[in-house]
């Protein structure tokens, strides 16, 4: 019921003409109300939109690719294009970077984001995405991997099921979109806030994101995010964090993080990522 | 490493004798260093020690109270009995309140935290308990189940991998030895976060406990909570938490908290139950 009403609030606002950064937490709905997809959508330019697909971080980019292709043109975008990037040298090439140029939506869809940055990061191509959502030129949007990429810091694998731990977490370096999160997806759907928690203590400096399944933490030029979809964005924030052991355990023992502060954030909520707060909810429509 | 010099320490301090709760999270080491169960024995009484255990939970009382019987007699207990409660009219036993009034020690297993209460809530024989803790007079321990009852509130149960919701956990009523906790156990290891601050959501005057396995959350007479074992014990507090949407929302739709406190404890830290902050770090021994 919720999520309908802000749908439709999301739709007749003249924001969603503005770019955004939409890191979603994969697998989100890609049949139904398609509400995230939908805003990436909106946000790139609706049937004036020009989306690019990166599937890079696939290993079956080609179907993953034409999948995504599918629903931007099912929705009425201008032009939808697959940039399937598969070596770095492939983003030298000018088609390549003359339609980065170009598009209005950039796409990164899941698969895995060592091997996403492997192929992105420090490139001519990269270097023009960042610029141009710098600049509000450019939607973004990652999924999954997609999403786990947009840190500067990011987590590349791990497990679960374990007390916080230096060796639950593998960091990485991401590709720097939003460098002060540390992003986790498929959050609590696989568990992953002993994870979440090992990378905080490893980069005390950084914000812990972790978003759900279906659910997106969209993230406006001015720093406010906010969630969409049908679970929660987590937020881990060690700004008043007064002791970890970090540096003084060996990588398998227990950690301890004092004096955290947490969010859980559904539907509509907002949040200011430079200031750190949780931002008074938007008035809902009467039911 | 830690952890050795840390039990030394116990051993040597002239607190060995006083009693105390504690609040373990399942699974504790039964077999090599014994720590936790051993830290139990001297709270109680170490050779002096009468201790009574309440094999109730769980479905094999018989050789689960056995097993317990045995460890403590190795340690050298001047006295263990097993208290094999299955209904509630054995509560009303002479000998068994006999027990309960003399004993300096009781021990809780695991099983299922429902049949537990079902048994002991509102009995004399729990009556003596309470008072006797409340006294100093008697050492608790309770492990797994046994942990999940400390609180007024208690986890029934619940499940995992899902955004918090108030689904994602079934609510009960425990024995009320730490009335303003909610205990959670086997956190971690059995990726609990989620129904915990779904528990915390319900009831946002209680502070949220999870206790991972081989782990013990030991709580003074004076408030004071110490960790001992092999993993962390999360502590949820939602004292300053500035809004939830638990009450406005579907059984199955994503919770809101904003603004919870949190700390995740390992070896030796301290926190204060009542003051709700996390006391200063314990000087260690010199490696």
């Amino acid at each position: 019921m919720v999520q309908l009403e802000a749908q439709s609030l999301e739709m007749r606002t003249p924001q969603a003409t503005k770019t955004a950064i939409l890191v979603i937490g994969g697998a989100e709905d890609k049949v139904h109300g398609r509400e995230i997809l939908h805003t990436f959508f909106a946000r790139a330019g609706s049937t004036d939109a020009h989306i690019a697909i990166i599937p890079s971080a696939s290993r079956e980019p080609t179907i993953i690719g034409a999948r995504y292709l599918s629903i931007f043109e099912e929705m009425g975008a201008k032009k939808v294009e697959v940039l399937d990037i598969r070596e770095r040298q492939q983003c030298d090439e000018p088609n390549v970077q003359a339609c980065l140029a170009a598009c209005t939506g950039v796409f990164l869809t899941g698969g895995d984001q060592l091997r996403l940055c492997a192929v992105l990061a420090d490139t001519p191509a990269m270097d023009i995405i960042r610029m141009r959502v710098q600049r509000g030129q450019l939607t973004l949007a990652g999924t999954s991997a997609g999403a786990a990429v947009m840190g500067h810091h990011m987590i590349a694998g791990g497990g679960s099921g374990e007390s916080p731990n230096r060796a639950l977490v593998d960091m990485a370096i991401g590709l720097g979109i939003i460098p002060d999160a540390i992003v986790d997806q498929h959050f609590h759907n696989r568990n992953r806030m002993g994870r979440l928690l090992s990378a905080v203590a490893c980069h005390p400096d950084r914000l812990g994101i972790g978003i759900d399944e279906d659910t997106c933490a969209m993230v406006e030029k001015d720093g406010t995010l906010r969630v969409m979809g049908k679970g929660t964005v987590t937020i881990v924030d060690p700004g008043e964090m007064s002791y970890t052991n970090h540096a003084d355990i060996g990588a398998a023992e227990p950690l301890s993080l004092h004096n955290l502060r947490v969010h859980i954030l559904s539907y509509g909520d907002r949040y200011h990522l430079q200031k750190r707060i949780v931002l008074a909810p938007v008035q809902r429509l009467p039911q």
